[in-house]
């Protein structure tokens, strides 16, 4: 069982001239759906976000088969792991059931202003725990 | 004579499904030589940013033919109108001499944190008038 | 009243520097509730798309707020002329019922593998006609 | 040594909210280097993109340091394995000699139409080979 999942249409914006969805915004689907997952959270109440700051700094993805314009994909992810200060997830990307990309994330947290390592608040370090998927 | 230009290589990420460049890429291109315009007076110094901030108040594009993948456009722009809070200018993109796109772009002078109308440091003020193109 | 309506939530892909959502980004938001609208008239069909596709031909946009992170916008648009080969549309963006920013567009029918001027298919040419907003 | 190298500046469309490059921006900055790249292999060729096309199988990023706003990145790969039908690289985005990204990313040659692995055209795969940088 995933922790969250979030559709995404394809739109023009996001295709290339090969026809299929572009490399790169396979990042910002996986994101939109994270986002959505910590809103949940709370996670984008304003007194969080200038405490801290989410960011990536390891990702991987495969991809599978070619997304195409028009395409609802499906895009979900599961919690693996949550130290102090850091977050690792698992993220698949799917349309009609079927994964079309696999991804693994892994998220710093931050303080807004010096850009280094923060620990999470403590409610939103034990709410991400609580939520380990294995 | 243009006040200012700059080349813009067409890559993947610049393209859609139709074959052709993105039509909002071109407001991306359009930015990155205005960007380059404005270093070359002085406008990215740390300190003049946290002074101001430039955004976009109006736009208009006219496409006149289509952008492709690695086509080398030059952006053109000339300086049309400049007031304490404002600046107007008109921009081309060309591909071998070939005039592709035109445009015309009203920017405002803002103060960052309140996001309101703020005027120019006077030593930009004077700059951009001396340079005014009719 | 309007044509359609279309709900675009603003994620951190959509945002910039200056803390607000980059100004190239509003069309794509512009687009993709064009496109939900032409899906509803049947224009996503393959059998359609392979005989003509839209391109934009000419926009403005005045930028009246700035649009934040995370804010839910409403991306409207009514049809306003239709002739054999082109359509105009205005577009509002709004956030709680305050327009941010005000659009008007000029599609044009064109051939997929030619890239020149194409009558829109008849169907939608008088669907579109039998729409048109004053 | 790196196989190659090519310059990218950071502009507004590429930074987010937080002040620094978004994420999924790396990707396009790291696939403008391979196309520079290939570009000097012939590999733009019409000729031979009607005939193959390479796409994006697995990609990995370990992002090391921020990049902000009008930093100048420099950006190398180097190749690493080819076979028939894919290519392994490493990339490396540095900013003042520092190594602020690391990436390694896998591609595969597909044929344009059917999106089904194809060869390498022979001429390609050979000098793909006796570039292998290890």
């Amino acid at each position: 069982m995933d922790n969250f999942a979030h559709f995404v249409r394809v739109y023009i914006e996001d295709t290339d001239v090969g026809g299929i969805v572009y490399y790169a915004n396979y990042f910002k689907f996986m994101e939109r759906a994270r986002t959505e997952y910590f809103r949940t959270l709370g996670y984008n109440k304003p007194a969080l976000m200038s405490a801290s700051q989410l960011v990536v700094r390891d990702v991987s993805l495969r991809y599978i088969k070619p997304a195409y314009l028009d395409d609802q994909l499906f895009v979900s992810g599961s919690i693996k792991k949550v130290s102090s200060f850091s977050l690792e997830m698992t993220q698949n990307i799917s349309r009609d059931e079927t994964v079309i990309a696999k991804a693994r994330v892994r998220l710093a947290c931050i303080d807004p202003l010096t850009k280094t390592l923060s620990k999470f608040p403590q409610t939103i370090f034990e709410e991400l725990k609580s939520r380990i998927n294995t």
